[in-house]
């Protein structure tokens, strides 16, 4: 029997015309696999098509919005997932449910090799390997860009010289990732990290320097869930969707960065998130009346931890499947009401509401009602102090 | 020789009135100490002139101001202090410096104890008084507001009878702390976490929702201080408050938010603190390009701690001087210019620049130039990914 | 209705005197509770009867051996909780589940009061009284010791007046508090920390220094849990009370230090806990085999966040409880054998097998059959030390 | 010019046969470069002469002890360095000093390339060539084991060839690299992680399971630093050359464990390092009476990062030098007296004396002579469990 191959496929030049390349380079049949996770663009059906058209012996394409949102989006969302207190881990997050449909696809179809378009200095690389290595340690990897120093200008030629039904007009100078939870953008003119990004960078958000009425929304979440905005049920695909729209009007959730890879090196991003922000700043705010303090502490430093691995590619990692079973844990409270006026490039809370604040205005409030006994501070005070106090004693007496 | 207490002296109505009342309830003189953190309003002549008229037997007052920028906000900056990743630490940072003057006076005038007007249910108390032991082990405390429930009703009525010279006309309905590196405002109605803050609590920015042109500001950082804006040289002072200006005039860093008290309950605060946010965000993207991956990631650990014990009173205490030897060897080599946009509220990073830089355009670039060796790569992501490859194959084999 | 009022009974003389006491003082009804633990000592019956002779209008006894293990024993030791990396946590792990018998027997008695003999300048305060405030915060609590400045010498008058059924001849120098997992002495010589131990202050192990044949001993687990040993099937409690015996014969579990208390102070302790010691040893070498790095590596922060905790009263916590859900996920591959040596005060892991190993003889192995790739190797190395390598080029430009 | 190449020489079968073979191979000159670390064996004259006759163009040899016991053994006492809170770093620590040798003569000799003969699996060629581009980034490296694949057979058969003057006649079973602070063996059977090691292993420490009489030892710090021995001042190199043969004496040291790679794998170590075990130990007990609680607990996770780092092959990195400064700073009072017992395979503290102790017996003791205000613990217990009770209250009315 054949080998087979199965490829990461996107439907534009590189990879329909790695179809044919891979094929002839290694004798093996090649199934593409096409995984929408809200990258936008041509629907599924006309990628398929031009898969096989392109030689693929089987073409797998899947709509995995939901899942991508249900299973991806929604852990980095409890886990407030902002790598360098900032990215919000947009490419990181597709890379592993993309993943997932490569191996099953080679499972179903009996391949034994998976092949991915990426370059040999970037992160997607260890997001693809790693993930197919921990899902199925027996697939092999090729990646030609990487191993054989595949590139466009080949890929150009070797479509002409096939003659392959693939448009090659369209020439963009930015390099695009893109999904549901954000897009990032790479342009050589960004690489003088001195320049700033202009206007033409964007897609998902208009330029929130321009004068616009505010927006108000307000987030319902159910332990940990985003449920509703305005009173309306949503699923978490729609809430990310509604939010990219909402917030993107507004201009919000821009990012511009230089950025620590995981191969070692620091580059220049720019990215937009416009619903993931949002969510995280209101999910943020709920956890602020809803989480205790030491818990909430702790928490911090697992949500770096967390990004890290996921943007360091070890999405299927035993430390991150210990990880999620925390902050799941941390979620049990997390439900209420978050109302934000977004405007000019800001998500801004102005109010929480919820069943399970831990909040207490008789505890809180310098007015009647008040509560609290400060009697109880003059002990706590001194006991909280003690060990320093001990310390300079033992300071003083021995620089005396 | 009569027994002496020194008085953390505001020049306001519970301070003043509390001169008298201390010397009364204790038979001791009372010796007002004023501080000038760059809280404004009165200049501090009239401060001290009034704690005389009051019965103070002594009255020092303080400029600190360049003392509390260079030894309390700048190593705020250095260490990116965001409590709960937002509030910069405005009245945390001020108590220590204000202990420091306290403890100074107690020791020139002879007294053996301090007084300050903190209620029981604040941090404030902690940071007065853990702050006074481990400079001052000897010292003793006491806190009227809160030892023996001394209300502002009580100080009117008190001052009333004995005509003491205090305007009690103006009554404001909020309770504000402010200082160079920022301001806090409590008041009744935003004891409703619901409740949005109004137009009129703010005082250090201007509406961000008023339509208005951006202003572009490059800030010079050498080795972690702020040292030039717009090529002009400044000290750490000055910088604060031109970006408290320019950010001001922007409504950047205006912050509302339910915060965890040390003493175990949660608060609704607002803040404003323009010059502070905008050094932080040029502090951190400078350092995005200067510091090292593993130095940067483990530095978020350290600055999260540092804030948490800041915030909870330890700012004289063995840790936070432990700490403090990091961050400042992390910032040998933050240098250089960051410019900066202000706006609607924001503070946007649009250009780095730096002669200790650790982007590196060869590395980076996908154009002509590029010197990272791909081929390396490999071997990486697959030695990367062997445990989580090991432990996949030990599940699959276990769950077989 | 009289009130109530639950105290935690130990059958002692200071417990049995505070029956009295506090019904005099308070006139409420006093009910009894007495948990074992395993302190030894006299049985229930006769405690039981003793409480109620000496005014106990209720008198509760349970044996929580088998809860203590299950519950309480075996997360410490799948935390491998060892607070200061050195003391397993001997009673701060017995106070939660006294607690927790406490509140159902105010519960069941309508009892609104807690009453505890420990002293102000201890941990245990912190463990009942934070414990009772988590399991049910309407409770009060009073605590004559510290509250009322109740002392042995007053209970011995008090009883001898009253003739109460006390034995009060057996005077000990030391304070001791045992129970399955381990055992504490505290006695004036070794306030003085230059002092060492006596033999005399052991109880559950015998001299390590003197010459004896050594123990061999196999402990199975299965996910995280002891379940045999030299391959007979036992519970927890069995597990902890065979290893008592076996280990402490051989003076293993000895702890001799200087501790850092909650409430400020440092003070010396010491400890026996053959048992725990034991199999803390042996769960750790298992987890060595079985466990994934960077999820180990963690696990050690987790480790000593839940130690602390647990030492500092916070059993009853969101964030204890978000950390066990943690370290219960890490169990789930713990499974297999491990072989040690007990001799001469230690407990020594001489053998490892699991079917869940992730040690790859092949991987591991220098002789033939090597499955390891070194070709992946060179690679791997410089991308790994590229961060420190871009750095120390800045560095020498900076410095030429 | 000829190229020259610095290689990394021990004096025996591989590197002496390594010198002509590179040589041979690549048509430079090769500098010979052994650097005494304390491993023992031959004098450096031999060595130097030996690589001479092979054929070395030069022949640097350097006893870096003192250096080594300085500059590298002390930081990691101080740190209390034991990676997986056990192995001390053996290996981990004598490769930077080497590397900084290597590199020393790589420029005074103008070569151009560093060749060592670590193999392609360990962590050892890692630190090698990690340390190399952090000190010198422009440096070659060439790993012939690895890199082309070059083993001990080939190697004999090539010296044989050539006649070359080096004695094949003693093979060992054992794999050994050993230096002042400690020993490291691997070896065949000991790949079989059930099996025990056998006495024959061990170099450094006698059978701890035999009788013998227990050794009292008195260490005492300076600052962090050990400065005497039983009152007798010696160096560092002195401390630990000492306690390697006392402690070693009763069999101290010893280690057996499966240790987690940097390169993915799980490995099987069996150490000795009675003298760094030793003084880790008091060093220990001597922090755990003159460190500040906070200070202590933060001090273990810089510890552990520490322990990772170094083992991992980064002491050249900027994370390494800054975590550097923290445990230089917690040292400041690091000073005083520990008394320990040395027997059967323990250093047992028994009694610890320092005039920078925060061991106060005033506050301590439970006799006469008590300073402690037990009526401050209230109000502190109150507060500090108040987060709970908060979060307890709010989870009983949420499930009621």
């Amino acid at each position: 029997m054949t080998e087979r191959i199965v490829l990461a496929y996107s439907g534009g030049l590189d990879t329909s015309v790695a179809i044919g390349w891979i094929a002839e380079e290694t004798g093996a049949e090649v199934v593409a696999v096409a995984v929408d996770v809200g990258q936008g663009g041509e629907d599924l059906d006309t990628i398929r098509k031009r898969a096989l058209d392109c030689g693929a012996v089987e073409a797998v394409v899947t709509d995995a919005r939901e899942e991508f949102a249900d299973q991806y989006c929604l852990p980095a969302l409890q886990a407030n997932a902002l790598y360098m207190d900032r990215y919000p881990l947009v490419s990181a997050l597709s890379r592993p449910v993309i993943v997932k449909h490569l191996v099953e696809a080679a499972k179903y179809h009996g391949a034994t090799t998976v092949s991915h378009g990426c370059t040999g200095k970037g992160n997607d690389q260890v997001r693809f390997e790693v993930g197919i290595g921990a899902l199925a340690p027996d697939l092999k990897v090729i990646a030609p860009v990487r191993d054989f120093a595949w590139t466009r200008e080949k890929a150009i030629a070797w479509a002409h010289d096939r003659n392959l039904p693939i448009d090659q007009t369209k020439s963009s100078p930015y390099s695009v990732d893109q999904n549901v939870w954000g897009r990032a953008v790479e342009t050589g003119f960004l690489e003088d990290i001195w320049n700033a990004p202009i206007e033409d960078v964007y897609s998902y958000t208009d330029n929130p320097a321009e004068p616009r009425d505010p927006d108000e929304v307000v987030v319902t979440f159910d332990r940990g869930v985003p449920v509703a905005i305005d009173g309306e049920t949503v699923t978490v695909l729609q809430a990310v969707q509604q939010l990219n729209r909402r917030a993107g009007a507004h201009g919000i959730g821009r990012l511009d960065m230089v950025e620590d890879r995981l191969v070692g090196i620091k580059s220049r991003e720019v990215y937009e998130a416009p619903g993931a922000i949002a969510l995280i700043t209101a999910h943020q705010e709920l956890e602020s009346v809803t989480v205790e303090r030491d818990l909430a502490r702790f928490k911090r430093q697992v949500e770096q931890r967390w990004s890290e691995l996921v943007y360091d590619g070890l999405w299927f990692s035993p430390l991150k499947d210990a990880l999620d079973t925390f902050v799941a844990k941390t979620q049990e409270h997390v439900s209420g009401e978050i109302r934000m006026t977004l405007h000019a490039g800001r998500a801004v809370p102005t109010g929480r509401r919820s069943e399970a604040s831990l909040y207490d205005f008789n505890l809180a409030t310098y007015d009647e009602g008040d509560t609290f006994d400060q009697s109880l501070a003059k002990g706590f005070v001194q006991l909280w102090g003690l060990p320093s106090k001990i310390a300079a004693k033992r300071d003083q007496h021995r620089h005396a």
